[in-house]
C-alpha cells in the first residue's frame, strides 16, 4: 500500500527515482502566510549536495529546487506545494552490467520480491537520490518551525570509529565531516582516506538537537513524539538505530541516576532527551542515529543474480564512502517534518 | 490529535486508563475466519500479568479479556473485536498525597502542559496498564501471523547492567527474567534483589526475533518495515532507544563487514536485521529495545509540584523494580501487530 | 480494511452487533476540558431510542451509555473516550429460521459475499444496533459544537409520500414523526397505520440544518465540507441520496438563478446550503438525505438462499415502518461528528 | 489540514493552480506489473478536454499527461506515480480587475475565510483546472480496474432542463453533449445556444454505471461503497446531490416496491443501485449527480469586495455554459479511484 507519504497535519508525498526524469515532493497542509520561495529551499538544498565532503560521491546535481504550485507573491496560500527537482547528471551506463546482478546491502534483491520487477537504475526508488525530496520537504517544515524559534541541527559525533569528544557547535560549521570536535574531524579525514583506498566505506553515529520545542507536543499511546521520531529517522535508508535522550545509555543505569530531578528552573539533567511520556517537556530534544557504512564498495562482493546464480560484483559508479556528513541534512529533515506536524497536532486541541 | 490507534490495515485503537473501570481494544481489519476466542487471547495475556517474577509489582489484575464483538462461533467475522479489560484491583489511595506533585521520569508534567490537566490516579493514560490493551491487540496479530508459521519471541538480553553471554531459546522460558543465559539469570535475580532493598530500580535490554517473515513485506519510503517497527517499540513507555540487525553497531563496521554477502542458499549473516531497504529479506528479522529503569522509586526525589514549588517524593505504591520482563511480552505485541499489518498490507498489491 | 474509524482529528471507532454483547465507541481526540457524563449522553441517546414513534420496532433497548474511560471530575481528559451500550433486550429466535435466507434489501447476501460467513442474528454488524453507537460518539461531538454556539437539528420533510410543506421548528417536537409541519405530521401518521396493516414499510426524506457554523470549515480539493457530509450521511444503512442546499434542484436552474447574491449583510439567498467551493460560508449548512423503505417487510418476498435455491421470506420480527424519525438522531450525530473533526482541523491551521 | 490526497490503498495526491506553473498527481499504492504510458493516459484526458462541445470553455490547454516517475520499461513499478500537466494557455489578465471582488458563486469567499488570503488569478486552487490531475489519477485507476474486466462510463441525463428518456450506450459518444438519446441531445442543443446568448448558464444530471464491480468491495460501516463514491462525487465542485440506484425516488416507495426480489439467477431489479449495506453486490453501480448551473455568467451580479463593500460583477472570461459534459470524465475518474482503491482494499483480506 502507499507508503510515500509522511505526516498527518503537516504531509509530504515523494516520488522519484535515481536515474528517472526527476525527484519531488508535495507539502500538504502548510499553514498559509509562511513567507516561502526557491530562495528560502535552495540553501536547504545546498547543504546536502554531494561533492562538499571528501567522504562523499562525485555525482554533481545542481539540486535546483522548483516550485510549481502553492505559492503566492511570496507566501504559502495554504494550498499543496509541489517542489521539483530534475534529474540532470543521472548517468545508468554504470548500472547497466549489474542489471541482473543483487547488489549486497541494497534493496535491490528486496524490490525484486516485493514488486516482482524493479528499476535497477541507480537503485531506483531506494536511491539515496529519493531524499532529495525530503530535504526539499522538510525545508518548508523548517521554515515553519523558524517562525515559532524551534531549530533542528545534526551532526557528526562518529565516522568510521573515531568518536568526537566534545560538543562544539561553533565547529560543526567549520570541517567537512560537521563534526563538533576539530581534533575529531580531523582523524576523521585521515580514516576516510585510509578507507577510499581500500575500496572501502564506513558508518558512523549522527547527532541530532531539536531546541526551542514548546511543552505537548506528542500525542499517546501510539504517536508518541518520540515514537514518531525513530519511525521517521528509522525511515532513512542507512540508519539501523535510533535513540532519544540517555537512550541505550539508560539501560545500564538505576532509576536514581536516570530521573531527572525536577527543579523550580526546570530540568536538572536530561536523560530523558526532552521527551516525556512521549510528549515534549519543554527541554532539548536529544536523538542518535546509528549510520551503517555504504553499501556500495569497489571491494569484490559474494552475491546471486535474479535467478539466483552465485555472482561477484564491485562497485565501481561514483558514490560516498559514508552516508554521513550528507545524511545529516536528511535526519534535520525528517526531524522537522515530525516537529511542524506536532506542532499543527497540538493546536487542534488547544 | 487521535493518537491511540496503530496500523492501517490490521488495525487497533486502545483506550483506559490506570484506575478507570478498565481498560480495552478495538481490532478493527482482521480479516475473516481466523479462530479466536478468550482461550486463545488469555494464555498471551497472562505471560505479562504482573506477579510472575521478583522484579515485578504486587498489582494483581487477573486480566481476564473478554471479547464483546466481531467474533461468531469461534471464528473472527471480519468486523471489528472488541477486547474487555476490567480494571479490579486498582487502588488509587496510595497516590491520592502525590496528587499535585510531579513525579520525576513520569508524564505528570507533561500530561498537565500537554491538557492542562490530568487523571493522577495511577498514572492514568500514561500508565503501564494501558499496554495490557496492546498485548490484547497483539493476541489477535498472533492468531493470525500463526497461521502463516510467522513467529514472534522476545527475550531479555541485559537486566541491571548483565548482560546475558548466549541465547539459548530453551532457557528463555526456564527462568524469571526470560534470559536466554542460565548463568546470567542467575546474576539478575541477586542484582534485582540488591537494587529493591536500595529501593531504586534497574533497566536492561531486551531483544526481539521474527522468524518465518515472508520476503516483501514493508512499504518505501517512509513505511518501511524498520520504521514501523521502530515506531512501535518506541511508543513503549519505558523505551529510550531501538535498533535493528547490528544496529548501533553497524555504524563501527566498514561496508565490507556490514554487509551480508548473498548466496543461493540465502544470506551468509544478518547484519542487515532481516530488512534491506525498508522490505523484509526472507531472514529473520531482529531488534533491541534498550528499556529504561522504571522511574518509580522508593529514594527520595528533587521535583515541583503543580504550582512549580519545590518538592520530593518517594514512590512507597505497589511497583516493579524493572520493566523487564513484563515489556517483553508487549515488545512481542507491537511486532506482532506491525507484521500483521504489513502482511495485509502486501497482500493487497500482490 | 478497517472501516470502523471515522473523523480524522475528531474521531470515533465503533464496534458490536445487533445480538452480541453490545455496542460501543471509542471517542479519540476529543480535546479536554469538556464537561462530559452519562446525563449528556443519555439524552441524546433516548431520542433515537425506539418505541417512541408509532413508526419504529418494538425492541425496547434501554441504550444506557456508560463512560469507561477519557473522563475524569466530570471533563473529559483528552484521552480516549469509550463508551458502552450493552445488549439487553436481544432474541435472536426469530432470526434462526432465516439464518441461511438472504432477506432482500439487506445486507446478508453481501456481508456473506465479503467476508464467506455472517452473523445472522439481527443482522450482526449490519443492524441499525449498530447506529446506537454513532449516536453516542455523536452526542460527544455535539457537547463539543455546543460550547461554540453551533447547533444541529433534523426533521422529516417527507414520508410515505406526504410531504411537509413548511418548516415550523417549533412543531418538530410536537408530533411522533418530528415533522415541521402539523397538518402533514397527521396525515403521516394515518399513511404510516394503513402501510403498518399491509405488512409494508415506508421511506421519507430527512432535512438536517447545521447553524452557527463558523466560515471557513472544509479542506478543499478532496474533503471539502460537502464531500465529508455526503459520506457521512450516505454510511447510514438506508439513505439513498444526499444533497446540499439546493442539491438536484440546482440541476434544473441557470446561473443567474442558482447563485446567492453577497450583500454587505450576508448572502441573500442559500442555494448553495452553506458551502460554497467545499468550505463553509457561515451560513446555514443544508441538506437532505432520501431514506429507503426499511427493507423488513411482512408481505412475503422471492429470494435464495446461501446455497443459491430459491426461498421466500416473510419478516416477522420487531421492526419499524420507517427508518424515521429514528433515523433523524443518526442524520444529526453524523453531521456532528463532521463539524467537530473539521472545527479542530480548522485550528491547525490557524 | 491536508485535504489534497484520495483513496487509502489506491491513492492520489494532486496539486496545482488554475494559472500557476501547472497541476499533477501523485499516485501512490498502484500495484506494479500494470502496463501505462503517456499513451495510455493522453486518451483519458482528451475526453475531457475543453472545447469540444459548444457548452464549453474557449480555454484551450492540450493537456499533455507527462509521466515524470514510477514506470519503467513501460510497466508499473509498484513506486509513486507523478503525471503533470503544464499549463500553458494561462491568461491571468481577465482575472486582475476582478481579483479583490468575490464571485458569487465561486469560493473566492469561502478561500479568503479560511486562509486568509488567496491566489485570485483564475480561481487558483479552486478552479475547474484541479480536475484535470484527477483525470490523469483516474486515468491510472482505469488501467488497473480494466485488468479486471470493471467498466465505468458517464452520460447525461439532464441539461439545462431537458431530461433525456431512453439510454441508448451507443448514441453517447454520437452527440456533443454524451446524452444517451438523440432527440434529446438535439434539445439540449437548442437550449445552451439560448442560454449562451443570454449570457447566463445551465446545470444538469449525469448518470454513471460500473459494470463488471465483483460481489464483496466496501468496508462497513463508514467505509461503505456508498459512502465513498458519495464523497468521491460531491468533491467535484459543481456538484450538489449524489444518489445511489433508486436514490431520491426510493423514498416515496414501499419496501415491497423498492426490494430487489433475489433470484438463482440474479437480483431482478436493481432499485439498489448495485450496492447493499455497502457492499457491491454484483450488479451495476448506479449513481447520478445534480450539477448545478456554472456560477460565472456574463450577466451582471450583486456581490462584495474583499473590504465588506457592495460591487456588482459579469464575468467575462472564457467560461462555459455548462460544466456537463467536461464533468462526467471527472465523475468516471472518482468513481475509477474509489473502485481501485476497494478493489485493493477486498484483496488484504482474502
Amino acid at each position: 500500500m502507499p507508503g510515500n507519504t509522511f505526516g498527518k497535519l503537516f504531509r509530504i508525498t515523494t516520488w522519484g527515482e535515481s536515474h528517472g526524469k526527476g525527484v519531488g515532493v508535495v507539502v500538504d497542509g502548510c499553514p498559509p502566510h509562511i513567507p516561502l520561495d526557491e530562495s528560502i529551499i535552495q540553501p536547504v538544498m545546498d547543504q546536502r549536495r554531494p561533492g562538499k565532503s571528501i567522504a562523499s560521491t562525485r555525482r554533481r546535481e545542481p539540486d535546483k529546487a522548483i516550485i510549481l504550485s502553492g505559492v503566492f507573491e511570496g507566501m504559502t496560500t495554504g494550498t499543496p506545494i509541489l517542489i521539483m527537482l530534475h534529474n540532470k547528471d543521472a548517468d545508468s551506463s554504470a548500472y547497466k552490467p549489474h542489471a541482473d546482478i543483487f547488489r549486497p546491502g541494497h534493496g535491490d534483491i528486496t524490490y525484486q520480491a516485493k514488486y516482482g520487477m524493479r528499476d535497477w537504475r541507480g537503485g531506483g526508488r531506494a536511491s539515496a537520490r529519493e531524499t532529495a525530496a525530503r530535504v526539499a520537504g522538510g525545508a518548508v517544515a523548517k521554515a515553519l518551525l523558524e517562525r515559532e524559534d524551534i531549530r533542528v541541527s545534526a551532526y557528526t559525533m562518529e565516522l568510521g570509529g573515531i568518536r568526537a569528544k566534545n560538543r562544539d557547535g561553533e565547529e560543526v560549521g567549520k570541517n567537512m565531516f560537521c563534526c563538533p570536535d576539530a581534533d575529531a574531524a580531523g582523524r576523521m579525514e585521515t580514516r576516510v582516506a585510509e578507507v577510499r583506498k581500500m575500496g572501502d566505506s564506513v558508518g558512523g553515529i549522527v547527532e541530532i538537537l531539536a531546541s526551542g520545542v514548546p511543552q505537548g507536543l506528542g500525542d499517546p499511546v501510539f504517536d508518541k513524539l518520540d515514537a514518531e521520531l525513530a519511525k521517521a529517522l528509522m525511515s532513512i535508508g542507512a540508519v539501523k538505530g535510533v535513540e532519544i535522550g540517555a537512550g541505550f545509555e539508560a539501560a545500564g543505569m538505576r532509576g536514581s541516576e536516570n530521573n531527572d530531578p525536577i527543579t523550580p528552573e526546570g530540568f536538572a539533567t536530561n536523560h530523558a532527551g526532552g521527551i516525556l511520556a512521549g510528549i515534549s517537556n519543554g527541554d532539548e530534544i536529544v536523538m542518535r542515529v546509528g549510520v551503517k557504512p555504504i553499501p556500495s564498495i569497489a571491494i569484490e562482493q559474494q552475491t546471486i543474480d535474479r535467478l539466483g546464480n552465485p555472482a561477484t560484483i564491485s562497485t565501481k559508479g561514483r558514490h560516498d564512502v559514508s552516508a554521513i556528513p550528507r545524511i545529516n541534512g536528511i535526519c534535520e529533515a525528517m526531524v522537522c517534518l515530525v516537529l511542524a506536524d506536532h506542532l499543527l497536532r497540538q493546536r487542534a486541541i488547544s
